[in-house]
């Protein structure tokens, strides 16, 4: 490319650029000179590059030197190429003037049709065409445009006059106009045009052109074109390109038409042939909904001999772009013309379904296939939803946080215990509270879906329904509720009553709405394991990382189970304090935590001991040949006593303890801040015998399950460690309680001990905790709390401005913050690395099922992420995906 | 030195050694030699270097090479030397065998007395001597002390022995014994010895002599000696050396003597000789106190040549090494031996008079007067303390942390409002508290001091009372308080009883105890400006540092009136929330804050803004000439909100909201992690009204004090930044308002815009932070609490054990974690500054007046620190001596 060419030309077969060319050509020039030169027919015109654009902002709004001259020869040789002239009076040229970027900017730049249009040529359209109204109508149409994109000219100043004809001569429909008519409207248009720029409406054609083409440039700049690139992250482009090109009409008569296709259907990715066109008609009728568009398979009887070409085009386009195209088309007189040609955009079904089959067919690679689908795509394949044609007709009664996707309807109830006497009566029922708590568990487990008033992204009630692949909506403010009844915008809502939640959107509807479920089809399951393939490639072909496996946050054998059958490779988080709400042990620990003296704990824990081992075994078998990291106890012990009297009046009773020494006792675990209280390892600190117990019935489990065949990999991890010695202090118990189980056992299994590392200064310091550590497990849902100093459950309140006014691009509890958090784990995994350059470093946070965490993490080097079961397959993909961008 | 000389002779006016080479003669040894040297009377002998201990336990537990010959060859010289020899019967030489590391650990290791002495032996002492009785007496404390600091014998198993034959002749004293009681005692003792150890106690003195070197350096390894050196933080020394001396003896008769002197009085530093002494005794007499010592001055009279040899010593001493000395001495038949001179230990009143008046005296410089003192004896002068003679006969009731220095007492009382209402009765009162909160401010203000039952060394009570210079103890479990009633260790208190509370120990007495009031002397103050005068030193000489500032935190004009007595150069942190509490502010902020418009809330924030207004115009003069860091509002919203239903109810009244929207309003302020919440800048960003009308009283007042003639630099501090856009945000606000009064004002006034940097991710994003900042100030209370994820109110409950169990060296929250927080506090520097290269920072947590702390300060390059008022004194010293100690 010539550094000085800003013109490109395309016609008769052969065009200056191509389909690479899109930085300069914009993406609509650049494939209109792929398509010319693949010998499918597109009206002749010129490209004038983006450089133009990029030249005329920097050269303070003037063109570059030599252009005029550029855009007079290219005009000369359409001229030629199509034998007629701009403002001929016989049968004049007349060209479109559109915008085009390198990136779809749909809508948001200038557009001018029919230029070329004056007092002069349209008797010539008229005398060619033979159709006089047809000409003036263009006309009328070309001074509308003309006046609102190029001078500013109010819309409504145009309508107006045109009402006002209509209203003379008593017509409804613009359509029902006369030549007569439309003269008159052309008359009254250009006095509307003298009074609102005060000037004449330009009768030269070449000042028609170049004011157009100002407008296009100028659009680039203007207001709405910016925020849309700021909201879409549009960045580095050079500008706009403007295609002039010469016009064809699809409203000739029904040899004419014109029309909108997909090669494959958009919507589930079969491979046909699916689009609309309407015969006699100019796109914008399509646009106005005046008349309904046909099938595109009707034109096979119509005008089989334009289907075929049709068909001929698709099968050259796919073949050619290798994807799916999304094609505009004009057939004039019998005649067809390509206008654009672009990737179509597909659901995710579509996606999924048309990358398997591209790949059968041989059209693309399988690390083409990969790359293709995007993880929110994949998502949408992996919940239920509302059927889009309800949808369509609904307006959401309220819009809290997306905390859990999918779809759910229910009757609503406002306690987990009602929940679950519900669920047994056979209803389906929708969870509907302030916030959840441990003890909610039961009823979220039977609840259909979970709508909260309060909380963020990472409150109990998302991450536990994410874990539980449920449904979930959180912090919907405009939820009010006051015991049984919720009102929401003035609406009163009673138990029973039905909901519907989008937890994908975030979107509360009244009523039972209908669904649609979700599935795994054979293609879906077949790209799984090309991405697997690609993904374990990486283990293959690259030194640094040693794998980069795709495990799951599971604290139930039935999670588990439910991840394996999603493709996870081990479980990179087992929580042990879900556990201890369990009938009959909650009451147990209750009484352990109130004990006064170390004797009386250890003996309640004896008790605790057979029913934590048996967890274990359950999910040791589950996970059968994976790895399985189970986190010694994280949350504070208050979490864990009783709430009500009547409650401590119950433990009371059990231990014997009077109510008042007990309620103190209760009173004493009080913390203010409690996420920076008395947890995690500081529990282990100070009651080495719960995590002694722990260690014990992890190591039993895994020697019996053993015995029994089952191949079992246990990792002990150590939570909330913020100094090396505290990890060194706990390995040390852990070993030693090993040691006896191992001699008691008879037998010794594999084990691992590690850390998660979500407190800042256990990665600053992480060369020095690695000493003690078999593995990092990164919690990043901790250290982005500890990192911005923001309590998950708190920030609710201020988020939503944060975002509003982008002081947060996204929530960092679901996106990590690669800018700060992320500087702590980069330290983390180097610094742990130094220590032990073979150290297994993973990510348990919720950041481990987002993609673009996903891809941070296999860059920085670890050797694995960590997600809830219903996010592995998005992860798979996300994995796969982050070795093919940086390999 | 020669690589292979082990052993370092001293005798007869010349010594091989000398005080530099305390690294292999230990500290003993190489003042042994420089006395020697100097010419002062030392009792000859030799001393085998450290060197040989690092060797032996280097080589397996063996000597090296050649060390066998070395001693023997000393030995020969200090036999010719002293004219004795080893064992002889005539007149044989008995020495001492002494531990001395370069580093004093008093106690930890071995000594023994007498070596030489055996059957024969003992007939020449008591020949020589012509006193048996002393000999025999001699031969048996040496049998005892050999055989229990060289072969482990019992000291019990001697010990029964002494009392069998003092009961079998009837006495009841060691003295009464006669020559052959003391011959039988002789003989059972050697029996003693010959059934522990299997072995005839060993009469060849050359034997007795290895077996004891063995022994010291033995001793270096011991299990308390090593503990000594963990718990003191000893490491890097090579290990003790061993002193061989020749013996002296005070119990010769009423010629002889022993004692124990300091150059000056270590308790007032006033320049007098201050010492003890027992003529007719030995050193191990005085210890056992049986006698009662006389003073010094007394032996004047007595024996007025060996005090006037004393007196020549003391002048020789002072002056050779230019500091207070603590010497032993003994007085064998009229002359004078010394046997040890090192650094006086002292008080701080001591420190300081002895420094300053040595500097007058042109003994030291004023450097090395300022380096002598330590920031700890400094802090002793700026608190009352309880009567050290009072002291020594009470135990404590209880003990919690030591938060704020000084002693206090006075009658209990359990609520803030009665401390005020018994105050202006007249009573002098303790506020005995669970916890404090900001409502409390009222009567801690008139209470003499603070005790708490939780929290920790940076709760409420700790800072505030720390700030008003006010003893307190925090966080003293074992106070139990239950309504007017406390019961500590099973007694009751109620209100009115009299407790007194040590802050500088954190121990609590019973009753009223006698206290000593604090003064600045005038050498404390000359001392102070000797410091401030070195430490502007660092302003002229460094190019790295700009200065460094001592400025103090303070809310209130009567403090920072304190400030500056103190030498405050400024205020480093003035935070505005607790003027929301002062009497009228509060119900103002409370409309506001329930306000539910942003109309309403601008409506009310005009009424607090001249009253704001006032607290700063007051602040401002108090600073005259000085730059005020005034930190915006900081804490969550909910502090202020009233907490009683009673006190609701009020607030429903006045604005009129009904009592259940008012309570369901201030619930849903409620959080369930304030310290991670909706407080500092995200006020500001949420409720940019409040920031505004801040920044407004700000300005408004620095513009009327400067029309007064008072130089005002107010410096507007936004806490809590975590973003660079919150900052950049806030800053365009603030300019907004501030442009605003400069134009009604028609002045302009010097001002920066700052911000805290307290949130790990600030400190991480520091450069692209700066870009809004004209200074930064780390607030390292959050800042710890975030990078260990301590909650510093409910950490109280763990720390402990963590300091116990030495997973930290120290409550971070008091001495600032050098090793991660300090990665972060450099990070932000560095980065800071590598944005803006002048970028001004400091700090204003608690850490700021710590000296530690201030030293890395100082280090990583920071412009100033910043602490309560009655830590400023402490900081200026500590300032001083970073600047010294790293130039």
């Amino acid at each position: 490319m010539s550094e000085k060419k800003y013109i490109y030309f395309f016609g008769a077969g052969k065009a200056e650029g191509n389909a690479g060319m899109k930085e300069y050509l914009g993406g609509k020039g650049a494939n209109i000179a792929e398509m010319t030169n693949l010998g499918i027919p597109v009206p002749p015109g010129f490209t004038i590059s983006a450089k133009v654009c990029d030249a005329f902002y920097k050269n303070n709004n003037s063109y570059p030197e030599g252009l005029k001259d550029e855009v007079e020869n290219n005009l000369k040789h359409l001229e030629e190429l199509t034998g007629r002239k701009l403002g001929d009076s016989k049968d004049p040229l007349l060209v479109s003037v559109r915008s085009g970027a390198a990136i779809s900017m749909p809508g948001m730049m200038d557009t001018v049709l029919n230029l070329g249009l004056n007092d002069e040529a349209v008797k010539g359209l008229a005398e060619k065409t033979g159709n006089e109204r047809f000409a003036w109508d263009a006309y009328r149409r070309f001074i509308q445009m003309f006046g609102d994109v190029v001078r500013g000219v109010p819309h409504s100043a145009f309508e107006e006059k045109l009402d006002q004809v209509k209203e003379e001569v008593g017509v409804e429909l613009d359509t029902d106009l006369k030549v007569e008519d439309l003269k008159r409207v052309v008359k009254l248009y250009k006095e509307v045009y003298r009074k609102h720029t005060g000037e004449d409406f330009p009768q030269d054609p070449k000042k028609q052109l170049w004011a157009s083409i100002d407008a296009v440039f100028g659009s680039w700049n203007n207001e709405r074109a910016i925020k849309y690139r700021q909201i879409n992250e549009i960045k580095g482009l050079l500008g706009t390109a403007v295609n002039v090109q010469s016009m064809v009409f699809g409203n000739f008569g029904d040899d004419s038409g014109t029309g909108v296709c997909f090669t494959r259907d958009p919507s589930t990715g079969e491979n046909i042939f699916y689009g609309e066109y309407l015969l006699n008609a100019q796109g914008e009728d399509v646009v106005a909904g005046i008349r309904t568009p046909q099938k595109l398979s009707t034109l096979k009887d119509k005008n089989p001999e334009v289907f075929q070409q049709l068909l001929d085009v698709r099968e050259k386009l796919e073949k050619h772009y290798r994807d799916m195209q999304d094609i505009e088309f004009t057939i004039q007189q019998g005649k067809l013309f390509l206008l654009q040609t672009r990737t179509g955009k597909r659901t995710g079904l579509a996606a999924v379904r048309a990358a398997v089959e591209m790949v059968k067919e041989g059209l693309i690679t399988k690390e083409e296939a990969i790359a293709r689908v995007t993880p929110a795509q994949l998502d949408q394949l992996l919940h239920p939803m509302i059927d889009p044609n309800a949808k369509a007709k609904m307006i959401p009664l309220a819009r809290g946080l997306n905390a859990s996707p999918g779809a759910a309807t229910g009757q609503i109830v406002f306690t987990a215990d009602e929940a679950e006497k519900w669920a047994k009566e056979g209803k389906t029922v929708l969870l509907v509270r302030k916030e959840t708590s441990p003890e909610d568990i039961g009823g979220m487990n039977v609840a259909e879906g979970i709508l909260t008033s309060t909380g963020g992204m990472t409150s109990h009630a998302a991450v536990v329904a994410r874990g539980m692949g449920k449904p979930c909506i959180a912090g919907c403010k405009d939820v009010v509720i006051t015991g049984k009844q919720a009102q929401i915008k003035k609406r009163n809502f009673s138990e029973g009553d039905w909901l519907t939640i989008d937890g994908t959107t975030g979107e509360v509807y009244d009523g039972q709405v209908k669904l649609i479920k979700a599935g795994i089809t054979g293609e879906f399951a077949e790209f799984l394991i090309w991405a697997d393939e690609i993904r374990h490639e990486a283990v293959r072909s690259t030194i640094k990382q040693k794998g980069f496996l795709v495990r799951t946050n599971a604290d139930l054998p039935r999670d588990a189970k439910v991840a394996r059958e999603f493709g996870a490779e081990g479980i990179g988080l087992c929580r042990t304090e879900h556990m201890f709400f369990d009938e009959g042990k909650l009451e147990i620990f209750q009484e352990m935590i109130v004990a006064d003296d170390i004797a009386t704990r250890k003996e309640v824990l004896k008790k605790l001991l057979p029913l934590q081992k048996k967890d274990f075994t359950g999910i040791f078998e589950a996970m059968d040949g994976f790895p399985v990291t189970v986190r010694l106890l994280d949350p504070p012990l208050h979490e864990f006593v009783p709430k009500t009297t009547e409650e401590v009046k119950v433990l009371a009773d059990k231990t014997g303890i009077p109510v008042k020494q007990l309620q103190a006792k209760i009173d004493s675990l009080h913390e203010l801040n409690p996420m920076l209280g008395h947890r995690g390892c500081r529990l282990g600190i100070t009651y080495p015998e719960i995590y002694d117990m722990q260690v014990q019935a992890i190591m039993e489990a895994a020697c019996e399950v053993e015995k029994r065949g089952v191949k079992v990999f246990p990792e002990i991890m150590i939570p909330l460690i913020g100094t090396a010695k505290e990890l060194s202090i706990l390995r040390e118990n852990a070993e030693s309680v090993i040691k006896d189980v191992f001699k008691n056992e008879n037998r010794q299994v594999e084990y691992k001990i590690g850390t998660m590392i979500e407190i800042p200064r256990a990665a600053l310091t992480a060369d020095k905790v690695a000493e003690y550590a078999d593995f990092f497990s990164f919690g990043t849902n901790d250290l982005t709390q500890m990192t911005f100093g923001y309590s998950r459950d708190d920030a609710g309140v201020f988020l939503p401005d944060y975002i509003d006014q982008e002081i947060l691009e996204r929530d960092p509890f679901q996106v990590l913050d690669q800018e700060g958090v992320g500087q702590l784990v980069e330290t983390g995994v180097r610094r742990g690395r130094t220590r032990k350059p073979d150290l297994k470093i993973g990510i348990c946070g919720e950041h481990g099922g987002e993609p673009g965490s996903i891809d941070f993490c296999y860059r920085v080097g670890m050797n694995y992420v960590s997600c809830s079961p219903y996010r592995v397959p998005i992860a798979r993909l996300a994995a796969a995906q982050a070795y093919l961008r940086n390999k």
